[in-house]
């Protein structure tokens, strides 16, 4: 016999895959491209999660991408660093996503100073939890996609998993997507001539799991302390 | 009205929260002591993994702690490294665990050449994919627990989420509980006089969360491709 | 007896220990505080630079404390980014200096995004080589100081020692010096009360083996290819 | 005119850089190979390392190869284990060396167990200063040779750098060198059909570099504090 705690559970899992009128509720992603260039520059990273949401987008998830260098994220640890600072705006909207994917290139084996300014911002996330210790991101996934000429991508994903969890998200398996080159290779990703099927393959792995997660925990939220 | 599709799911929840006697599944959690020296030495790394074991407890979760140096985890990447090596027996006993807690010293800021081996020796994780290419740990959740005297926690975190992730494990939000010493200092976690409130409060947040996020992946398997 | 290439040696060392004049000359070091905070706010991080500058100038070194977000360092990986970009003018007195001290505070157990920026603006020395493939940074010798509330030092070392030593920097042995404080704590080493031992003492090794490091590589320069 | 310390410090030079039949006194390097294959087989991190040691030749740098896993190194952080560790014979072998070329293949995107395993022996040479606070390796250079299938030397380079560099090594510019493939490629370097000229380059800039190094420190030690 199912014990009334699962019962109750049992609903409130009926309640949140649905809406008032009974329909299903799709998920939605957000995709920070924490490129160098501005938005009027073609960009490699853009390329790679372009192609992270055309996989979400397979099991109807929204999405758009913000080129975060065409923004004022102003310097610091705050959520709103006063008068010009974007990342009021930008935190909104990263906070209304079910599914974050980070992306960065990769300079002298690291994240880009842009991508580490966004992970600063969040930093706020820490001192910003609800009565039951839950972080604004809890319940919400991430996904980090990386590119460069050559060498860097896990160091980029470990550095990056650590900021993002500590402060609230979840990352479910296979969650680093990435392209780099050959050791001192200087071709990039926008312009290889045909698709890479690893990194095509390692898309659609971190789209299926970031999306049966988060849906699971839009459903069923950490109950916190 | 639900679709056909959620009333499925629903049903294979149900099944999958209860054993055949109908009974409620409960947890258990594998935690690895990365430790330097064997079980005849009192362990910094085994006090803060049972503080952790101690929150789990507390959601009906049961649990073993493996001082790894006490085996003979051969070096290689291959699931079985042939005569002698135990890391077979290891292998069995983290795969039938729903959670993982990996707890390492630091040694120069970084993770300590045991908990090395093991993450080497998981490598092989990647080549053993099921028919929808999921790995072996598909629906486990790490938690990471470090201490040192000093500085360093930070970064083991990030290389051994990263190395977890790639293998299949799922990350929950605050996986990472930790103590270390003001910069350069000599005092051990298992010498300190009075217990230190903030990690035991992680501890606490992390336990929470990985039980939450373990509890969910087991009613609800990631689908894979 | 000595080789005539011997004797060669000797005699240019003589000649750079001494300027036409004949008389000594004297190092010069330039502090690069990437904090998040502007200059009219008082930064831990400019106390440790602070700190280590006093004890270069018990060996005659001269020096500058530059406070980086004071400037507008443009996203980019040229060395001249174009209009209003400051960087042109940093990079003059960079690599002016014998000596940088790479200044950052710790966030999420990372270096800030005002660091990570200076690395990217660097990556241009790559390609600015002489013909004996040298960078513009070789023979200056790079020392890094870390400061945060809590861990995370070491992986700041770690990462800017290897971006420094992939531009051309030489690193002395200890050239890693910090504060942190206890997991989770959360004073700034500026509002300690009391000097801290260990970091002074780290303060005046790191100085001392840069000073000895500089005058050589300075009297005897890096050949090349 | 010269001072007089100027003039002793010369003098000193001429001795070190002099043995007693007058003669140039030739370096010496030691390769540690940190691959988990014994020296049975084949290994790529002993192709990469006998390249730079064919660099260093061309200086008359004599040395010799160490297959690391070949040899018992216990777990622990003193000079000396006790019964059956191989480490103190290797200890010697090492400190006995003016240049030290750190090899390690990268699992996971992170250096191997055993790179990490001489990283933690090296840790007992914090306490093992002399009068002046000079650790062992004080004088002695590091250069760090990574390959792999694919993507994670960069984040190599920085932890052994830094560790290395914690322990007293002094790190030359361009010391790290390094061969990977393609994101997820899966080809070994010893398999390489032809020599790849970019890592042969860098073999050699880190070779003149850290060769020039160690034969300016050995001629001139660090005076300590």
């Amino acid at each position: 016999m199912f014990s009334l705690y699962l019962i109750k559970r049992l609903l409130a899992l009926i309640r949140r895959y649905t809406n008032k009128a009974g329909g299903y509720m799709p998920l939605t992603a957000l995709a920070l491209n924490c490129s160098l260039k501005g938005s009027a520059e073609k960009s490699s990273t853009d390329k790679i999660l372009n192609e992270v949401l055309q996989e979400l987008a397979k099991y109807d998830v929204t999405s758009e991408v913000i080129r975060v260098v065409d923004y004022n994220i102003k310097p610091g640890v705050k959520s709103d660093e006063g008068e010009g600072d974007d990342w009021p705006h930008l935190r909104a909207k990263v906070l209304a996503a079910d599914i974050l994917i980070f992306g960065s290139p990769i300079w002298l084996g690291q994240p880009s100073s842009v991508a580490k300014r966004i992970l600063e911002r969040m930093d706020a996330f820490l001192g910003e939890t609800d009565d039951k210790q839950r972080m604004p991101p809890y319940g919400k996934v991430a996904v980090v996609a990386i590119v460069g000429n050559e060498d860097g991508a896990h160091h980029c994903h470990a550095e990056i998993f650590q900021a993002l969890n500590d402060v609230g998200y979840t990352i479910a398996p296979g969650a680093g997507t990435y392209w780099v080159g050959q050791a001192m290779a200087s071709t990039d990703y926008k312009y290889l001539k045909s698709p890479y099927d690893k990194t095509l393959q390692t898309n659609r792995t971190s789209a299926a799991n970031a999306m049966h997660l988060a849906k699971l925990l839009k459903a069923n939220p950490y109950e916190g302390l």
